[in-house]
């Protein structure tokens, strides 16, 4: 089935729609409550305050192991003139048992001197009520246990049996019913025939609902059909709190979702100013609320954030939940249209006391940018963009201790910086890497401006022929050291078998290449080996065509994307291709001196001389360590 | 069954008696692994790095919605010379679609104006692979998704199921079987008989374990019957990671824990150096841990944080849980034993800008302290205490900022407070009220010190028999307003049916008085009209007997500890006493004037003024309300 194309979406801010959309489902909806035992009330909210119903303790109790006597009767003990009390005068009694009636104190087992024939001898009177728990010592019957909206932790589950309370009203969780739709997607676990999509998105959804504090209920995955996601809206509407739709919210061919949800009800808002995830949807059908989010995955989770937490916050009466929020600099130029606020994802480091923002990539289906993010940071709406080392606020994922224990590492990118960050993660706790890749060059300039604590580099000066330590001496004023990393197998990547034949660097003429972004030690190395061929970029097919890592090069080549591409041969070996070594380089560590002595910087430094991470190296192949982990000390410059 | 009882308990340091029970448990326990669907996966914690097994997208998709184009043939296009491409030169094409194979850009369809006869027209042209996804842009199949000892997130599940990967191997949750014991103990929802205790801890700890990712296995309660004990600790430390058992870990006639631990295993340590919570028990039976906590809630709630929160972060890989640390001035003087590390649970507010951690009940069985509290303070082993005023540090349970929004209340204790305080969290979102009663002096000294915002005070000035007015002018040289509260209805509250017939004032004496504490406006209208009568001290019976609220007064006549007491009418109601009126006091609130525009006290102005306080004051009798919320300016003293 096919539509015409609607080609225009609203373009809502956030802020307003939001208060659109909450304000009409304030009209009709509200927090429900239910009663449930208390023992399984963790984490649950009070609705109203709730109060002892007995005394705790309800009865006098012994507060010691001892004897249980009246105190009048131990006046005048002492060092001097100790008393002795007849066995009729005093009682055995351990802590917590009933104080017999006619007693008003306990003496301490310590202080008493067994004597024959049963009598005790005691050094200094007692004095009434000491070591008694007196009725209602905990809480009285009638005191306030717990007032309302308060969230219950395992000390109030104690403390409410305590009080004599066995069941207790709390706000119910909303349930929310996520209805995936789109003829191309697939189970997970599904091998994916081109075109097909994964249903992750209703699995991040449902576990983002139960994390916000709601019940998901996940329907099986509807065909692109309008007459099928009729029947399945208005049967979710009748049956759960809140309906969430997933995908084709947009304006495509097969987008039927705002028609259908035209037809059963109101559309509050069609398109709102945000990148990535401007196709939302906010709807009413039944009374109900019902939310259409995007079908890519960082547009899903940020529709989701802005549109279906608070309205769990709201049914589930939640105080909002507050991302830790830090001005930092940003590491990196960005420009963003007028038209959206844009959500950037961020690394974030701690360096010298200054909180840096390194962005990530910004394509609305890199859920990687996600899950390697330490926070994100928004462009505001009718903002051009920020300039390097601009200050912006960063919402954080990640706690400020954690970023405070975290080295930067900013620069060229290589397999051997996830392996290392791994490693960090097994054997050093509490102390983490934090790696961004915007190649050799672009890390040393980090470096300068004091936004990294490493910068990884692999660049060759060409009037000496060495690798890295010239270009320190070269930019840097403060005390540097080099940290030797790996020497590495730079080559060309081809499909398996060589179908084109390609046995030297300048056979790549002619051919579709894949390049590495300007600024990345891989191309310098291009541009110094076609220099000395002699053969001009003009001449490369695909010579401005720029990924980003080793194994983005490699995945255009093994996907036909490309015929050929430069990285290391351990990226290569990773996806099955054929290589044609160029050439070895060394893959080494920037850091001023002044860092040295930071704890994760010496873990650094000790894996890399690690017999483990040398035994993964040989196992990715194409990595030398003989020199991993030396310092060589670049001493300063005049 | 009885035994003879083993006066002395080691003092081990808490942290000594940690490490040496965590070396004997690495002897031989580590995290064990399973494999589980990633679907299920929310909050666990990887075992190994895990890598795509998929390329994500794992084909060029089409970014956009628009046609698909070969770049090539659309050179040349521009505004001034629009190019039309036939139909058999494009493809329609939907964002996620299948990029046609010959095709390598996208051109979005706004950009595109219809022509007839199925051709198209555009005004610039397409750079390669412009708006396309390519193959891997997501994740490339073996880069690395997630490191080890990762917490698995919800944008993690919709990563791990886009690169392929369906199960993952994670550190199993420690399975802990918690054992109550005592003849004495019985389930919640009995209607205790005196000596008897409901079994509120096994449930603290059930959910304890599960806050700190293990899995909670309670078994029935067992009397003290040492072959029992016995057997059941057999049968969970061969089926369970981990035994705690509780209580019987003291000194007294039926405590047997310690001594089948000796038979059954080694106890390593019996006794650490903590207050509350000395009688803790560490050992080891058939190579598993098992720890015996004391019975009382808040040592058995210390035990619990001290000893199993470590152990279940070893077996689950967790790093520990840290709570927020500040330094915090504490607001009165605290005595402690040299003996011990004591743990102090505090109130804690910010006020102007000083942190201050206000003490409350110490008693080991007082679990509303810990409910109540914001944080705890150690006092360390070897120190006497620490002065009102001095720096201590701060363990916090509420995060700082929730803090920085609470009014801080120190003074006198009245019924209302805990209702204001729930009115507070019912209409006010993230506004607080914290309050701690000290008498209405102790109050006031407070606020002189800076470590609260509101003093609730009624203090009668004897020589001109008015309220508060006259203390405020005194003591303060700073701008002060009082906020009048309410009236309350002040008498004697006697057990239903006045048994002692007691009709007035006098009649107290010869009875057993119970007393308030110190500096509370109870006890200062007590003295006023003894003077009065001329009747001294001296006379009264129980008038060095200091209970610290109106309901501990109350549930002291109630049960019979005491005959007659001094309180409000609120309180007796509560209690269903029967109330001799002594007179009508004006309890209000003393502010320094600067505080007045903050949002909290605002909030607490409008509470004091509102229709449903005074319906609730009405419910509770006893309190007239004609002039609560009114403003009196004190004024600035020369």
């Amino acid at each position: 089935m096919e539509k015409k194309r609607n080609l225009y979406l609203s373009n809502t801010p956030v802020e307003e729609a939001r208060q659109i959309f909450m304000t009409e489902i304030k009209k009709t909806m509200g927090p429900r409550y239910e009663i449930i035992p208390v023992t399984a009330s963790l984490h649950r909210i009070t609705k109203d305050a709730v109060y002892a119903k007995y005394n705790s303790p309800n009865y006098n109790a012994a507060a010691m192991d001892g004897v249980a006597v009246i105190a009048d009767e131990t006046r005048g003990a002492s060092e001097v003139h100790p008393l002795c009390l007849p066995a009729d005068r005093y009682e055995n009694i351990n802590t917590g048992n009933v104080m017999p009636p006619s007693c008003n104190a306990v003496i301490m087992a310590e202080d008493i001197v067994e004597q024959p024939n049963g009598q005790i001898q005691i050094t200094a009177p007692a004095v009434p009520w000491q070591n008694v728990r007196p009725i209602g010592e905990n809480i009285v019957c009638g005191e306030m246990v717990l007032p309302s909206h308060h969230t219950i932790r395992s000390i109030d589950i104690g403390m409410l049996l305590e009080a004599g309370i066995t069941e207790i009203e709390v706000i119910k969780k909303p349930v929310i019913a996520i209805l995936p739709t789109g003829s191309e997607i697939v189970e997970p676990g599904t091998a994916c025939k081109p075109g097909e999509i994964i249903d992750s998105n209703s699995r991040m959804f449902e576990n983002m609902v139960e994390t916000d504090g709601g019940i998901p209920c996940r329907r099986h995955i509807l065909k692109d059909d309008p007459a099928l996601i009729k029947r399945a809206i208005l049967d979710a509407a009748d049956t759960h709190d809140a309906v969430l739709i997933n995908a084709g919210t947009s304006k495509g061919t097969k987008d039927f979702t705002v028609d259908v949800l035209r037809e059963l009800g109101t559309v509050l808002i069609h398109g709102v100013a945000v990148k990535p995830g401007k196709p939302v949807i906010l709807a009413m059908v039944r009374n109900k609320p019902v939310i259409g989010l995007p079908g890519y995955s960082v547009s899903a989770y940020i529709g989701f954030i802005n549109f279906v937490t608070p309205l769990l916050e709201y049914l589930g009466s939640r105080a909002s939940a507050q991302l830790e929020k830090v001005t930092a600099v940003v590491s990196r130029r960005l420009m963003s249209g007028l038209k959206y606020e844009e959500y950037v994802r961020v690394k974030v480091g701690l360096v010298d006391d200054r909180i840096v923002a390194t962005p990530l990539a910004r394509g609305a289906g890199v859920a990687m940018s996600l899950v390697r993010s330490d926070g994100f940071l928004i462009i505001p709406q009718y903002c051009e963009g920020v300039e390097a080392g601009e200050e912006v606020t960063v919402y954080l994922y990640r706690p400020l201790s954690e970023l405070k224990n975290t080295a930067v590492i900013i620069g060229s990118h290589d397999l051997i910086l996830d392996v290392m960050n791994d490693m960090m993660a097994t054997h050093y706790q509490n102390l983490y890497l934090s790696s961004t890749h915007v190649g050799s060059m672009g890390g040393l300039m980090s470096l300068k401006r004091g936004e990294a604590h490493i910068a990884p580099t692999h660049l060759l000066d060409e009037t000496t022929g060495t690798y890295n330590i010239p270009t320190l001496k070269s930019m840097f004023r403060e005390p540097m050291v080099l940290i030797k990393g790996v020497d590495r197998i730079q080559g060309l990547m081809v499909p398996k078998g060589n179908p084109l034949h390609i046995k030297k660097l300048e056979d790549i003429v002619g051919k579709r290449y894949i390049n590495r972004q300007r600024g990345a030690g891989t191309r310098v190395l291009l541009d110094y080996k076609l220099k000395n061929l002699g053969i001009s970029p003009d001449q490369i097919d695909g010579y401005e065509r720029e990924a980003n890592t080793h194994m983005a090069v490699a995945v255009a080549v093994q996907s036909g994307n490309a015929d050929v591409g430069m990285g290391v041969l351990s990226a290569a070996n990773a996806m099955d291709l054929d290589f044609i070594e160029v050439g070895v380089e060394e893959y080494d560590f920037a850091i001023p001196k002044r860092y040295m002595e930071l704890p994760v910087i010496r873990a650094f430094l000790e894996i890399l001389k690690s017999d483990a991470f040398h035994r993964k190296l040989e196992e990715m192949g194409g990595y030398g360590y003989s020199k991993s982990g030396t310092v060589i000390d670049i001493g300063e410059m005049a």
